[in-house]
């Protein structure tokens, strides 16, 4: 036996979490794998998407169901059966409710949403096949003191920590509040879902406890980031409650701090291809909680 | 001797950290004190300067004097013999400078900034009088991490702890780089330069050495903020390196935190009228220290 574990042969096109140095490796993966004629994006629509790494929709959903969606987040809030739930992120201090994920199997309302063929056309046409849901979640920020969340690749961690093969993955945000520039709301570097940011560090076991709160390893260097912001700019994503965006699972994005008055609630949505479904990770002991990655593969 | 504590008329328009409820009081000064006739505003940016509290100037120095104040400011930061100075503030940790204070009595070069006529004649102009400075400093502040900055009006410090009578002085910040939206800049509510905040919590003994870090007395409570903002909106002041902005000293004003590779430095002068000098403070043991609020009220 010659190989050391140094030297193995790898077949990952996108490791991560194994080397000191960081790297920025290009994307293996298409962007775009369905065409205008198989869902409701037109050509423009999947165009920008394909350079940008995300498009954003007016309105997705009506201001009635932008009511219906808050009220069903607040009872859930509210909901005593579902406080030491691990899946519900309350924050530290005032345990009010931050995060509530895998909501669409907690909640009637939600699983309805994430079936919701306004969104699941257009992913399953972004991605060229069907899709099940890798992660789903409610998220409620308050004004006044909402902390930052640093860049990062959403595909880094499912590929590192749930073992998702490729980059084959659409977010969509729905927003049930305003994103204006100066809450905290989502910022994107167009176009940077071309490049893979290589991490160091290692993943600790049971990573994800940490990570919920304020992710270390699996963080791009400053140096990395400054070159894509440089070549890329940054979007600063605003838009009324009931709009929504999709974004790649490769974007660099992340959101500053929020001193505004001005809360932020959004439902946050993952849908894998079928034909990406995940594997061993690439980078960790274990997969994560089947609430952060799913590990059922059905179809929505 | 009838008069109790409790019952002592008072002469301060603008009470502050004496009771136990926030209230929000009219403003009862004048904003703009000169005419279009005695400096170089003309009468729209006098108007809007009134309206809103603030105004920007596009370019107010070249290019080539951004990079001598740059070169000034990095030269400052090296300067040994500045370490230890309490005028100079440093980021725990990293031991970074990120301010320096009584600039225009350290440097030279920030003292003939200062006494500019292109800033100078503005500030006569806009408080109708001859001009001291009550506080100057440089800010720097790194990309990545910059931290937040909660809502505040900068009279309501200098009329509870320096003892500035009324709301008759003006702040100008000299940008020194580019401010974008999503790197932390300067937010100002447009208007609420005519609402005083009055604070609850009373001021503790060396206050300044707390709340150089971060402020808790004299921070507005939020109900006062969801008014103020509902009312006026809030503006993010973007613009390019060398352009400034002026704005009264009662602007409801902060900045979020800044996660983008983009630092951000400027000069900031506070100038005061001649015919508004300091007093005892108006709720404070003692005045803070002269770097924070001058306590020579030479003209400049």
């Amino acid at each position: 036996m010659l190989t050391t574990e140094f030297e193995q042969p790898t077949m990952d096109d996108y490791p991560s979490r194994k080397h000191h140095t960081p790297a920025l490796i290009y994307r293996r993966d298409r962007t775009v794998w369905g065409g205008a004629d198989s869902g409701p994006l037109d050509d423009a629509a999947l165009r920008g998407y394909d350079d940008r790494g995300y498009l954003q929709i007016e309105q997705l959903i009506t201001p009635a169901e932008v009511e219906s969606y808050t009220a069903e987040l607040e009872r859930l809030s509210a909901d005593a059966r579902l406080k030491g739930d691990e899946r519900v992120v309350v924050e530290r201090g005032s345990e009010e409710v931050r995060s509530i994920f895998e909501v669409h199997r907690i909640s009637e309302v939600f699983a309805e949403l994430v079936r919701d063929p306004r969104i699941v056309d257009r992913a399953r046409q972004i991605l060229g096949s069907d899709v099940y849901i890798h992660q789903s979640r409610v998220n409620n920020k308050p004004g006044f003191s909402g902390t930052d969340f640093f860049w990062h690749s959403d595909f880094e961690t499912w590929h590192a920590e749930d073992g998702m093969p490729r980059m084959r993955a659409v977010s969509i945000s729905i927003a049930l509040t305003e994103n204006h520039v100066h809450n905290g709301s989502l910022m994107i570097m167009p176009g940077s879902h071309r490049t893979f940011v290589s991490c160091v560090g290692e993943t600790p076991d049971d990573h994800y406890r940490e990570s919920l709160k304020r992710q270390e390893v699996g963080t791009p260097d400053q140096g990395s980031l400054s070159i894509l912001a440089e070549q890329h700019g940054i979007d600063v994503l605003t838009g009324p409650a009931g709009g929504a965006i999709m974004f790649d699972s490769n974007c660099m994005h992340g959101s500053n701090g929020n001193i505004t008055p001005y809360p932020r609630a959004n439902v946050f949505v993952v849908y894998n291809s079928v034909e990406n479904t995940c594997v061993a990770p690439f980078a960790a002991a274990k997969p994560r909680p089947a609430f952060l990655g799913a590990r059922d593969f059905t179809a929505v």
